[in-house]
């Protein structure tokens, strides 16, 4: 379901007849051939309508298109909407603590080609990741927590700023503070090793083992001001049992939080993802 | 995902531009509320489109609707299509021997209002579901085998040919002739105790013990006259390990076995599944 | 893995040097041929140590087989154990309300001879399953929850207390008091329809879906006084997405519910789960 | 359950009383401290009987160990066994061709000390790696297929011989001989992209693709000389749909089996897999 190589179109607007019709015609009359599409409405009648177009677009400048497009058919439907162009990858940064995983994971699937982005900068609170960064050819910088948070979410909005479209948290283990996601201003993927809403916060596996839960997850969220809260992108779930100890269970749960981050980055640069009211519509 | 109030159209034909635009034009002005639209096309330019539209009509006779239809879109983009009322619950038979789970767990669910349909017969090689059938208020018919297939598969001929939209083979362990398929002219959905490929025929279980797999599972698939080689409908699996039997492999199948049949003839009731060169396109 | 005609030895004490060796050397002196043989210690060193034994006695006394047990090891070792014999299958009672599907699993599941043991009781809220119960020749007792839950706590007692050895609570939507629990004195099953600890309490289905997750799942445990906080029997999931109706979760999670309470009891039944510090050991 | 600084003992001999009583009792006669125990039975009665013991041995020489394990144990129950002792960390080379996830797996776990092993040496038939490999300290030798299979055989059992106690199949693409394994003389583990014995062979996923299953795996088994059909260690599966082409089959397919893999590796570094009759016992 690869649509690299397409233009995407996300809409979202208050749901009434004639909105698929009025989109298709118009991409059809702009020559467009259109690869993929989902919609979805909230309610059968009434609710907010969400839809994703991929096509191909031959020849004609995306200026003209988007004018078109806002005076055709985004304009007379209210619509909020977004286009993105595919020879525009994406500029990701990292931000990770202790433990490399989910780190080293992202890095061997940009370097593979599998996201449609570059991962351009890598910030850590611990300088030991520095080598395994540079055999990437990522820069890396090292931003000790020691001077306050305050003083470290500076430093990392100054590296930044202006300068990614997406940032995740492969594993940071430090909250932020709303002033700085607003500083940077573009989506924060987290990755949370547990099932949320099942235990948010701090020692989660270390909290499942003393329940005794027979399943340990992982959730891949946007960052919102309140931990762990955000909206839920992907989860995965493996099985577990009395005989595994927290650390086993952490080691079990290593390899679902990767692959849970891995498939909600990957969907987030294919503009798969849209939020609505804490929730996300994954087409 | 229910849409059963709705009316659903099926549609495939060569892809081309113009053919969302054109459909969904169409029933913007027949006036129609588009409740879910999933479209699929086999290349990214040059194969075989696929479309499902649930719709809700308001007024309008279905005669008129379809003529237009008919001139307007399907005609001129070379279609083949399929409408379906939500007026026109399905009549559905189901064939079983000596394993009822699935037989039973079909009687339930169709009680409960899970499918949009109607259980209308049971007939068996064996005589002995006969009282748990006839408290779901079913006609049960028991067509010995003893005088040999061709008898059995006349009877049951009479019984289902122009009677039923649907029939499912319920651990149904007789193989069924071509000509007796064509002569009841309806899909057959079979379930079988293996993740096809792996183990078509008989005795999957027993063969899955001798190999020593780590995973069991079932498949639901169309019945066509090469025994298990039909298209797939679903298919789910379970963890198994070295100390089950092959008797307790087939007690953790009968659980995957009934749910996997339950998806795949509910999604064949809402129209969801369309056979496209013996794979099946599940919308 | 079923030992159905075996005996079942359940031993807890603390750990320590000699355990494994004293218990296998008693039941070899007494001619048992051990079918399965489970062990777990908590802790490396100094813990508490669990055991599960299935063996088959080969005539002798089980009076006097306990009496040298507890004698020869029992006693030295400080244990806690229990002993089941093969020919005493236990007496089930089933609680339910409007929801059918537990119920009707369980007692098909015990019609094919799947537990050990046989369904002697099913008392309901509700007025509705009573034909359903009757199919498989169990008593079925409607008792109103009008006159409040005092009073039909003691009714309920009436007819459970020294009647059965477990009950089930197989989508019984009414709060338990300790002072009922108590009264019973038998160990209580209870499905919740939600993977524990989220959601816990009413209306997980909604909460899920208002929460956007991405898996629901349904938790068999042990009823303590504390809602849905006793030890965690078992647990299973299923994928959702955005499109899936709170309704729409209920019926996914209505084939999770079943399978979930199924295992639950059954291992209970062949003497698997030994309780420990709120969370299981299942051998 | 890792019991990495633990003795293991691995047996198995023909079935009948007494082995779990004698095995107990020397090792509690020995001051051995059991940490894990675990047995299976092939029957109830007259089978063959498997049992690894994991236990710290304090003080003592492992040939006294040895000498008096095999008058008293061993030989008077006709066993076949095997000690590995914690200060004996296994070498393992790994083969892989052109894709590298499993490769790059395996080095980041072995270095994050995962498996209780070293990896000694990568051997290729491409020249890729060099440089990842390089980065973990690992010898990595280039052994071009062009001269022909038995040409890179002698200069890869050249290097294996004598030298490592497993070799790992990380994506090795060419098939080996039967004498070439003979000569190496260890066991190799194969990860095969496939559930088998679905789609044994060349290209299982555009055969998966081209067969319409719903659902795809890998299989970690044992190298014999017959292709595909070793004895199997673990398998795991991911859920497909129609929308995945072969490439998007093979992108969440290298999800899994890096996995699986890893599974299977961990497990037979810590002495977990006994092979009986082509099938795996997994304790």
């Amino acid at each position: 379901m690869s649509t690299r190589s397409a233009t995407h179109l996300l809409i979202s607007c208050p749901d009434r007849p004639g909105i698929v019709a009025g989109v298709s015609r118009f991409l059809f009359e702009q020559g467009a051939n259109i690869v993929e599409a989902d919609q979805y409405a909230t309610e059968p009648e009434g609710g907010t309508f969400y839809m994703r177009m991929a096509f191909r677009l031959e020849g004609g400048s995306p200026d003209d298109f988007e004018r078109s497009f806002v005076a055709d058919v985004a304009e007379p439907f209210g619509m909020e909407w977004r286009l993105a162009y595919p020879d525009e990858p994406r500029r990701v940064a990292v931000l990770v603590s202790r433990e490399e995983h989910c780190l080293l994971d992202l890095l061997w699937r940009a370097r593979r080609g599998d996201f449609d982005a570059q991962i351009v900068h890598v910030i850590s609170n611990h300088p030991d990741h520095e080598a395994d960064v540079a055999a990437f050819g990522v820069p890396y910088t090292h931003i000790p927590s020691g001077d306050g948070p305050s003083a470290a979410e500076d430093q990392m909005a100054a590296v930044l700023a202006g300068n990614v479209e997406l940032v995740v948290l492969a594993r940071y283990m430090r909250i932020l503070s709303g002033g700085f996601l607003e500083r940077v201003g573009v989506p924060f993927i987290n990755i949370h090793h547990s099932f949320l809403p099942a235990f948010p916060g701090a020692e989660p596996y270390a909290r499942a083992a003393e329940r005794g839960v027979k399943i340990i997850g992982a959730t891949a969220h946007y960052v919102t001001e309140e931990l762990d809260e955000g909206p839920i992108v992907e989860q995965d779930v493996a099985r577990v049992s009395h005989r595994h100890s927290t650390e086993e269970l952490a080691a079990i749960g290593r390899d679902i939080e990767r692959i849970v981050l891995a498939r909600a980055v990957g969907w987030h640069l294919q503009d798969r993802v849209i939020v609505h009211e804490n929730r996300t519509v994954v087409f």
